[in-house]
C-alpha cells in the first residue's frame, strides 16, 4: 500500500510551516497530514476543511517547526536544579553534586526528575533529548511514559563512587534488553568522559559499542585542565587517544567540544561525529565557548544542548539558540553564524549530531511527525522580518502553544494532555526541601 | 501627616517579598501596603486579611520583587526589530538603520514603536526603562499613557541626517518643557556618541546639562574601532577626552562602556557615572564584553541594559540577566559575579546607575511602588533552592503575573489592564509590511 493511501489519524493546517528541508521551504497556508505517527505530505491549500473524523490542529496565524532537540542533557538530574550556582566545575563536581549523587542515586530520583524535565521540555519546544545519567532505565520509562522522544545514554563514571565497575556491562546488557519495548527510546552508551574511567575500561566501551551497534555518547575537552593533563599523562591530546581505541569508527556524541586544537577540528570534522554546543552551561561554569563555526566549516554536525538543570539552570534551548549565536558572533564576528544556521542546528543539523536525522529533524514525508504549533501574537514576537531571526532571537519557550511526538500530542494551547503536571510538581517540590536539607548536611557536617 | 496614618490604596499580600534592601531582606508571608502610588510598609504576617475597601493583590505562593531596571533602550524603534540581522555595527547603522530611520523618523513610528516596546516590557517585568530616541516627547507621552516609568533622553546625532544641528536646543527647550507635566517620565539630554556629535556641539550640550540639571545618558567605548579613532585624533582616551569637557561633573549614563583601560575603569568608579552593561546587543553586534566585574570593584554602579530590539532583539531583562552573568563567569571566571549581584544591577544598583535609587529600586518603605508578581509554579522554577539563582538562571518572561508602576496595575493574571493590546500588535503588523517593503527599496534601489 502506497504510503498516501494510508488513513490520515491528524491534520496540522492553516499556519506557516518551517521545513528545514534541505531548500529550506516554507510554506504558507500549511497542511500537514500524519498517518501512524509519520508525516504523510506537506503542502500548502488555502480555504483547507479539516476532514471530519481526524484530529485537527488549527495552526492559522502560528509557525509549524520541527520539534527542537536538545544534544545533551543529565535529565535525571532535574531536582538538583541550581543545588550550587557560581561555582567552578571541579569544586561543583566533586563537593555538591558528586555527594549528593552518591545519596540520591536511585530509580525514584531519576524518574521524577527527569518527569520534571519531560515538562520543562515538552512545554518549550523539544520533542527530542539525548540523555546521559545513571539510572537510565527509569529515564527511558519516564520518556516514554511522558510521550516525548530519547536517546538514554546509560553512563558509567568511575570516580563517582556510584556504580562498582565490575557490574557495569552486566547491568548494560540488561538496560539495553529492557528499552526495547519504549517505541520512542533510542538505547545508547554513555562512558562520561576520557577521565571519568580507566584506559582498560573505555576500550571496552568501545567494543562493547561495536559488539552492540550503539552510539556513543560522551563529555569531550571541556575544560584546559582535561586537555592538558591527557596531553601530559598520554603524550596525546584527547582526539588523538581516543582515535587509538577507535572511537571515531563509532558513531559518536560528543560533548561541549570547547579544548580543540586546528588539527583536533579538522580530525573531527571528516568523521561521522556528531558535538554538542553547550554554551549557557560552558559560560556558567567559566569554561569556554566551542568552536562551532570552526566545527561546522570543517564538516562536523552540530547541535544545541542546554546540559543539565544543575549547570544552566534551565532546559529551555530558545534560550540556549539565543545565547548561543549571540556568543558565536562575539567570538567569529558578526554574520558567521547567521540565525538561519542556528535554526539548523536546533533541529535537522541536530538530528544528524544525534545520528536520527533518517528519523526526525525537519517536517517531510516520511518522517516521523514531532513537530511544535508556535503562537507568534506576543509583543516580542512583533513585527517579524525573517522568520530564523524571531525564532533566534525573539522567541520566547511561552510562544509554544502545541507539541507533536510522533503525532501525538502532548500539550496542547499550552496544556498538558497526558501527565498530572500539578501531582509531578508537587512531589518535585517535596524533594526539593529534603534535598537542601541534605546538601547543607554534607556541606556541614557535625 | 504621619505617612503611616495615610489612606491605604492597595496592598500586596501572602508572598515572598525580595526587597533588595541594603541588608538583602526576604521577607515571607508579606504584606505590602500602598498609599498615592508610594510603599507605605513591608512586614510579615501570617493569616492576613486583607482590609475591604482596598485593592488587594493576592501574591500567596508567590515571589514579589521590585520592578526590573532596563538602563538603556531605544523603545521608538522597536518596530524595526530584527530589521537587518548578523551584520556588522557599522553596516547595520549606516546601511540599514539610519536610512530606515531618515525616512521613518516620526512622531507615529516612535509612538506605536514605545507602545509596543511597553506592552514587551510590562509583560516581561520592567517598570522603569531609560531610553534614548528621536522625538522623546512621543516616548514620553506613551510611556505615561502605558502607565510604565521612564526617563526619556532626547538623543542628537549629527551624521544621521535625521535633524539639523541648529534647531536642536531650541527643541530642547519644548521638549523638557512639555514633558513636565508626564509623572512617571524624566527627561534627560541624550547626545549619541562622542563620534556622533562635534566636539562643538558635545561642549554646548555638557553646558546645557548643567544649566537645566539634566543628566546626560549617551553611548561609550561601544568598539575597538571608537576607542582608536579617537585616540588618534584627540591623543586621548574617550574617557579622559569627556574629562578634559566637564562630562564627569554631570550625572551622567553611559551605555556599553566596552573599550576601557585599567585607568578608565578606576577613573570612572570613582566618579557618579552609571554603566550599562548591554551583553545581548554586545555580543550579536560582535562588539566585546563590558568589563562589569572590574567596574563594580571599583565603585561603579552597573545597570543591565537590553539596548534597541533592532540589535537583540527583544526586550526581556530575564534573559539579558542570564545571559550576562553567565558572560561574566566567561571573563572573570564563575562566582565573580553571583546571581544575588545580578540581581541587584537589575533593581537596586540599577536604580543607582541612573540616578533615582532615591525613587525606586527596592521595595521599602518611601519608595514607589513599582513592584512585580512572579508566578513560580512553572516547571522551570521548581524546585529552587536560591531564590536569586531561580531569578538569574531559570527565571522567564512569561512568569512575571502582575506589573504595577507607582501603585498603578498595569498587568494583572497577563491580562493588560489599561489598554488595547490587540490594537497596538495589529497596528504594528501592518506597519511591519510597510517597513519590510521599504527596507527591501532602500537596499535595492532601481
Amino acid at each position: 500500500m502506497n504510503s498516501k493511501d494510508k488513513k490520515i489519524d491528524s491534520v496540522v493546517w492553516g499556519g506557516t510551516v518551517i521545513t528545514m528541508d534541505a531548500s529550506l521551504s516554507v510554506i504558507s497556508d500549511s497542511v500537514i497530514t500524519i498517518s501512524d505517527g509519520k508525516i504523510q505530505n506537506v503542502f500548502s491549500q488555502k480555504s483547507f476543511n479539516p476532514p471530519t473524523g481526524v484530529e485537527s490542529i488549527d495552526a492559522r496565524g502560528c509557525l509549524v517547526m520541527p520539534g527542537l532537540i536538545n544534544g545533551h542533557t543529565h535529565a535525571g538530574m532535574t531536582l538538583l536544579r541550581g543545588i550550587a550556582d557560581d561555582l567552578p566545575l571541579y569544586d561543583w563536581l566533586q563537593k555538591h553534586i558528586f555527594p549528593l549523587e552518591r545519596k540520591l542515586g536511585n530509580q525514584e530520583f531519576v524518574s521524577l526528575g527527569t518527569k520534571l524535565a519531560c515538562l520543562e521540555m515538552i512545554r518549550s519546544g523539544t520533542t527530542l533529548f539525548n540523555d546521559m545519567y545513571y539510572f537510565e532505565e527509569a529515564t527511558a520509562k519516564t520518556a516514554d511514559e511522558m510521550g516525548i522522544r530519547a536517546i538514554c545514554g546509560q553512563t558509567y563514571v568511575e570516580i563517582s563512587g556510584v556504580e562498582k565497575a565490575s557490574e557495569v556491562f552486566q547491568k548494560f546488557d540488561s538496560f539495553f534488553k529492557e528499552i526495547q519495548k519504549y517505541k520512542l527510546v533510542t538505547g545508547a552508551l554513555a562512558p562520561h568522559s576520557i577521565y571519568g574511567l580507566s584506559e582498560k575500561l573505555w576500550k571496552e566501551m568501545v567494543a562493547y559499542a561495536g559488539q552492540n551497534d550503539l552510539m556513543i555518547h560522551t563529555h569531550l575537552c571541556e575544560t584546559k585542565e582535561e586537555v592538558e593533563r591527557i596531553k601530559t599523562e598520554r603524550g596525546v591530546t584527547p582526539i588523538e587517544w581516543f582515535d587509538s581505541i577507535g572511537l571515531w569508527e563509532k558513531r559518536t556524541v560528543c560533548a561541549h567540544s570547547i579544548e580543540l586544537s586546528s588539527s583536533d577540528i579538522s580530525f573531527l570534522g571528516e568523521r561521522n561525529v556528531g558535538i554538542v554546543y553547550n554554551p549557557e552551561s560552558n559560560l556558567k561554569l567559566g569554561n569556554g565557548i566551542c568552536p562551532v563555526v570552526e566545527l561546522r566549516e570543517a564538516g562536523a554536525a552540530v547541535s544545541f544542548g542546554t546540559d543539565g538543570t544543575a549547570s544552566n539552570n534551565n532546559l529551555d534551548l530558545f534560550r540556549e539558540v539565543d545565547f548561543g549565536t549571540k556568543v558565536q558572533a562575539f567570538k567569529y564576528g558578526v554574520g558567521k553564524l547567521p540565525a538561519r544556521e542556528s535554526v539548523k542546528m536546533l533541529t535537522i543539523e541536530g538530528a544528524k549530531a544525534l545520528h536520527l536525522d533518517h528519523l526526525v529533524g525537519s517536517l517531510e514525508a516520511g518522517k516521523s511527525a514531532d513537530l511544535i504549533v508556535m503562537d507568534i501574537s506576543s509583543p516580542h514576537a512583533v513585527p517579524i522580518y525573517d522568520w530564523y531571526s524571531y525564532l533566534v532571537y525573539s522567541a520566547s519557550q511561552g510562544d509554544v502553544r502545541d507539541t507533536m511526538v510522533a503525532g501525538k500530542v502532548l500539550m496542547k494551547n499550552r496544556q498538558m494532555l497526558h501527565c498530572d503536571e500539578k501531582q509531578i510538581l508537587d512531589e518535585a517540590r517535596r524533594w526539593g526541601i529534603q534535598i537542601k536539607e541534605l546538601n547543607s548536611k554534607l556541606q556541614n557536617p557535625r
